[in-house]
């Protein structure tokens, strides 16, 4: 039995020793759980080489176990002392440009620098040793936000090397690495492994065979680190979860391999913050500034479940304005409880608010926290504490409900469609959040699925769009699935290597999909073309398909749209919201099902018994009660801006 | 007499030997009389140093030869294989940023490193032996699209030894080096030839005079590399044509140079790839996404049919979607049979299109070719066919007519305002390429003449417009002509040390032209001032000029736009469309030139006793016959969207 | 008693000798008494290391002299020989991305390098020695605009050392350095000083306080740089002033702190160019592309004023079209008559045109000078000759009348804020510029003060805006003054180690002004909240505070806006322009200010009992005579566009 729990960042360096006891007091107060610490104070726990001084960090764990709260516990190799430079000075890792990555802020490390690894591999066994057995620990995190920064690719000597091994590794021979990267195309075959480049500042774009598996080396070198710490922290102690914090929007190594050697998956929060980076239109970015985009905390949360084999926390939780947008709104009051109350919903464990306090000085010194910098409560101080009262007053507990609509998101096909767009902007995640949002608007659960699923049993609907490659597992899954798939443009169009399938995309058994895609027109995103009966329109990307499979919708100018072929569906365009909403609502209607009807802004997920409705518009909203609900455990049908209502589900429901 | 014919690339080495005879039965059946080979091939030609292996590609023109085709030989030095790197570390390019630009793509060469010319002599060498005397053997082609991916510039320690030794020769002391460039400006003088740096990464920008001798040097490697290669191949077989594949827009070396030794200038003409990748406004880009811009490339075939000595082939046919632009749409069925005989109208011998089957990997698997990567038809198969047969029962043959209208198109104008705009984004080329526009809009047959023209006889009129400096030629060929001379803004306005003429520009005899540019008022080209008596404006570049030539034109602030001293006009500044065409009008008008009505999309060129129209629009287009025109030998008066008509010119005509 | 009077730029290096002597007759003939000449000089002066060549420049002074010309003599410091790079080649500065900065334009030096700066004090000595007790000498010029192209920073071995040896004077202790950029944050304490490296190509952001102490440090190698060649001047001639010219819009080093060895700020106004450059709305650029933005030169001959401990100069004064913006409009006529009178209206000792006769050649062919490059007069001839004229006419002399209104600028808080500004464009200097024109626009004197200030005795109202930080200096102006003080947002929001004070902002003593910034709403400057009680709306940066001071305006959301303690104000929001313009208007109206009513387009100053007009519109205005004028002794009520207007004031006034 799952109870959800809130956490919060906690620096103990930052502050003098002689406030760490009233700070943990007031966590408790708050009714706060979780203390993650540690993963920025490598220079305190080791000031110079084999200086250990770990006494304070004890020191701090002891006070907060003294007020009942749980330590988890960071490593520190995201941020290496600037003795270690002196030590590995090559550790630095190469921006694109062939810049090394100076010190003086955070994450200035390359993964493919096995040197480094070693003392990443030290450190955390000294400090499995020092505190793995300290009685408020309550689990660990490994490093922080791999990636974060543009880390996880380094065009370094050290990744050149590492790159050529694992080239050899997986070819074997020079001529299989040749052959597989097409590079008789423009006489760039090699004659030997140790001849190969990494594929930045070349005269013009490398082979994308060559690109992909540069990008699944770095993505590969991620994991091996990860694991090194895993290994370690779960040696120490076996009952204990090991977390890593991932984010969002991120996707430049692979988290589901990353998370092979994770216990539980943890994410980093920040609405607003997303929304001002993102490259959604400037009116939604307007309409949502001090909320943030209505469906993206869901999509992350969702996916996060899938990274982390079903367990998820948010490790950091914006508590207020942040500081490294372009601008940065103070949220509508009662967002930091919104958020919260969203990320238990889909299953959350944890809500770790970043951070206690404001740091007054230093890079994050505009960020806010539940305390401001003269430690008077800042307005999530007293959200979180409302949402402590309101977890033990609902009572809600165990897992996210199983979803009916499965989707299945990708990052090798993230990286794919960045190497070859062949229409600017083409990404795997922008057509997976579509449909993520076009079948939530109608407040059905959704699961997330990695393309290493092997079955689809107990979903109505699975859908699969801009798939880069095909595995065994999949097809599997998609032909002994009984229940209806759709299948997007673009999904299927490579084999592994990055070649076009000799039977051409989406290269499915005809005797399952009888479509061929001859050739693809890719324009402006600004030029739509209408789809016949009424609703919606083409654009960025259509596929003139030759098919047998029978015509659902076609463009004004003939060309087939969506087909299907029993319950497989074969969507052969990238379409407009409407069209986007109008495959799901038809999909929906298929399968016939239940669906909630929600007033525009809010949106809902079930967990354990209760359907947890949160308001994302800016005014009050009211609910129309759905046929499983028997009443509320927190609020009511009127919702305010930013209001939560809880309600209960029938039995069975 | 010359017989136009198609052609098509082809890479043996992409495709197993087993393909090749029904490839090269099918490039018979579609009615292809040349391919293209070699010049991607070099890792297959001499897979390690000095292992020649040229059976197979011989081998591939005895099956291509078989089956009547002619082979056009492209020596493969834009590839140099990998091994060549570790011989030659010192041969990549350096960029203006001061990067090594690495191996992994394509044209990784520096045209300053005098040890990969070496082997470029070597191999061309080789070659020329080895496959000189094949009967299948037609034409050559060295190397491939100069420039591309911008390669003519390198910022290499081989080309700052190169250039020093340029200027050395060029200028013999470094006294008349600074004063040519003007040093004492800055006391930027020299002492000896050997401190001279190249213009890249300075503080602010180079002195002018710098910038060009800089071009103009890096000019002549080109013309240099393609000399070797040129002096080997035609002593080889003198009486085979050699061709280099120019591309489109591109403007870095001077092609004119180049092409003293070159038998025939082609071009690569991707019509909808060059509209995605260029300036014109977003509404231009939509309209023509599937046609590309209607006089881009009748412009250029007239640029290359003046670079080649009256010859021109289009090596390299889009035949389809591309994969290179931003965005790569489906051309309108039947454009790449428009764009053949548009091609042919200009005076082609052949146009051969990129490729015959699409490549499923490496960098341009999205491009298309004649096949699909499955190989069954692309749509171009059967346009490329129809052509065939087009060109057979019409019986076009001969030259390109001799044009009426002549403009002068300069490389070296083109970069001068490049390097010194005044107004952001002047460029020679686009005012050359609006009066090409504005005559064209008349059906007037243009040709373009270089700047090194000894004589106008035989032309109606003459334009130069923003030319960067007299030479003796050009004052000639205008003094003697009888014609009438359009002279634009900007021309003369510098002497060849990029100096402001010492009478001021456009310095001409006054006797010829009184006109004088006091000053020059440069703005937003959003910003436009009405010229006076109805149409047109100007706007971006306006010269306040002194004269006593007669004022045709003047704008609304009272300044002279058109004058004239008898036959002889000068336009003080650049124009909106109205505007040009106002001025070419006027002058159509004052030599009573025949001219054709064209409808709206539609564009024609006579070409050996018949005009072909080209229906660029989208929709249908009704032709109003001309009065020289006595018949149709492909279609009519009613030309459908990408529809072709040639029209019958009576005798004499 | 300051007679204001003309000068000019002159470069004889340039010119044949022979035309030296009418040149400098001309420039008498046009009544300039000033003319500037050496700084670019430094190639002829010394050939080649240690060869002098001093007798041509004294040749040319000799000439100006025989007319009555004084000269100005410049440092050649700006522009280095080549062969001074053979000596020292580590001399060339380091651009931010690690690109070494090379030789071929100007300002190829690094402020950080003792022996170039060594060289300068030779070559200044050497200059001193030569020329200093020539009788035409009237003044020095050091080197020339300290910091163009970027010049200020550089990230060179020279200046990493310099900056090491800087914080160790600063700091005494690493541990000091470590606490007070807050190292602990992200584990980036430093062991020693030799680690420390400079804040740029890091991973991310570096600590703002090392960024600030970067900004600090390199503003110090320019003043001392400075400083050198002061020292070696004034003990040539202690007599004669030591002039810098500064530049428009320029920020990156303090110049008060350069000026502490100046006599005299200069500084060199391009009002077209600055327009192009700046970021304007485009309606702003289009209409007042042949003007200037019309309250930027006189903000900065205010503040140069303030720079120059009260004396100012314009060194170079914009004639016609310049050659480095974008586009370069030709002025509107009169405007070169018009900026020199508004420079002399708001001080200046001396207007000095650039440059007297555009060069043909090299880098600033295309910049107009007094004279054509035939040696014809340019439109700025006349007009220059027209304000020589109108000096001696009106007889206007004396100093600039002190303001009513006082505006606080800061350099360091223009680096704080590009350091940090939390909202994207957030600057010091704009918050400062648009209170200057919201006073202006009434015709109010204006003084900028420095953050130096010690006393506000004298002024009316006092403004403070978006400052950095508070020095005791200005806490005690602030308390012992009785006027009326506005504070403007985020001023006083960090300590001057770049944190957040322990008292939150703005960090006045409570009974002084009773307000805390609980924390900071930014965001895109689009999105206004409008203020009660009409007019205006607040935007871009909001503070939440908490306060017990007196509401005056508050916005509709209930948020304080203006708020008032006694005599002190505090603004706790950026407004658009309508509220900035109501605050200033309240303010003027609290204290009763005397104004002038000015059309639109109409600014005006008053210098020593003149209230000198001009017009900045495209049109004709018509004033409305202030109380205190008594007649007019230049032009009238009527104005012209680009028209002047002098009105003698009463004694008294």
């Amino acid at each position: 039995m799952i109870t959800p729990a809130l956490g919060v960042c906690y620096y103990p360096e930052h502050w003098p020793e002689a406030w760490w006891e009233s700070d943990a007091a007031r966590m408790a107060e708050v009714g706060i759980k979780y203390v993650r610490i540690g993963e920025f104070a490598w220079s305190k726990l080791e000031p110079t080489p084999g200086d250990l001084q770990f006494d304070w960090i004890i020191r701090s764990m002891d006070v907060l176990g003294r007020h009942g709260l749980k330590v988890v516990f960071g490593t520190p190799t995201a941020t290496p002392p600037r003795w270690m430079i002196d030590k590995h000075p090559d550790m630095l890792a190469v921006d694109v440009n062939g810049k090394r990555r100076g010190f003086g802020s955070r994450r200035h490390y390359d993964f493919s620098h096995l040197g480094y690894r070693e003392e990443c591999a030290r450190i955390t066994q000294l400090l499995a040793d020092a505190v793995g057995d300290h009685p408020a620990l309550g689990g660990w995190q490994t490093d922080n936000e791999y990636g974060c920064h543009d880390t996880t690719y380094s065009y370094s000597p050290a990744a050149q090397a590492g790159f050529q091994h694992w080239l050899s590794e997986k070819y074997g021979t020079i001529d299989a690495l040749n052959h597989a990267w097409g590079n008789v195309f423009w006489s760039m075959e090699y004659n030997r492994f140790d001849q190969v480049e990494l594929p930045n500042l070349l005269v013009t774009e490398a082979a994308p065979a060559q690109a992909l598996d540069f990008r699944r080396y770095s993505s590969d070198q991620v994991a091996a680190f990860n694991k090194m710490q895993y290994d370690i922290l779960k040696a120490k102690r076996p009952d204990l979860p090991v977390i890593h914090n991932f984010m969002g929007r991120y996707t430049d190594f692979d988290h589901y391999d990353v998370a092979e050697t994770l216990d539980v998956a943890s994410w980093d929060s920040y609405p607003i913050g997303f929304l001002a980076i993102s490259d959604e239109p400037d009116e939604v970015k307007r309409q949502y500034m001090r909320q943030g985009e209505p469906d993206l905390q869901a999509f992350h949360h969702d996916l996060y479940r899938a990274v982390g084999h079903g367990r998820i926390w948010i490790m950091e939780q914006q508590p207020g304005p942040v500081n490294w947008a372009q601008y940065n709104p103070d949220p509508l009051p009662g967002m930091a409880r919104l958020w919260a109350w969203e990320a238990f919903a889909h299953g959350a464990e944890v809500v770790s608010y970043f951070r206690w306090r404001q740091a007054p000085f230093a890079q994050e010194q505009m960020h806010a926290g539940l305390l401001r910098p003269d430690s008077e409560p800042a307005p999530a101080y007293h959200e979180a504490m409302q949402v402590a009262e309101e977890l033990k007053s609902t009572g809600i507990a165990g897992n996210a409900s199983k979803g009916r609509v499965a989707l299945v998101y990708d990052y090798e096909s993230e990286w794919a469609w960045q190497i070859q767009p062949q229409a600017k902007g083409y990404t795997h995640g922008a057509h997976v959040r579509a449909l993520y949002a076009a079948f939530r608007k109608h407040g059905v659960d959704i699961d997330i699925l990695p393309p290493s699923a092997k079955s689809f049993v107990g979903y109505d609907i699975v859908a699969i769009t801009s798939l880069f490659t095909w595995n065994d597992d999949l097809r599997t899954a998609i032909t002994e699935f009984d229940g209806h798939v759709l299948i997007g443009p673009r999904s299927g169009s490579k084999d592994e290597n990055f070649a076009i399938p000799a039977a051409l995309a989406p290269s499915l058994p005809s005797n399952l999909l009888d479509v061929k895609v001859m050739r693809v027109d890719s324009s402006d995103p600004n030029v739509e073309v209408e789809v016949r009966g009424g609703g919606g329109a083409v654009r960025h990307w259509r596929e003139r398909i030759e098919t047998k499979a029978k015509v659902i919708i076609e463009d004004v100018e003939g060309w087939p749209v969506l087909v299907s072929q029993g319950k497989l569906y074969y969507q052969a365009a990238s379409g407009n919201k409407a069209l986007t909403q109008r495959v799901a609502d038809y999909l929906i209607a298929e399968v016939d099902l239940p669906t909630v009807n929600l007033p525009a802004g809010v949106r809902c997920r079930t967990r354990d018994g209760f359907r947890i409705y949160v308001n994302y518009g800016a005014g009050n909203a009211t609910l129309t009660p759905a046929a499983d609900e028997v009443g509320y455990a927190l609020g009511g049908v009127d919702m305010p801006a930013a209001g939560v209502t809880v309600a209960r589900l029938a039995k069975g429901a």
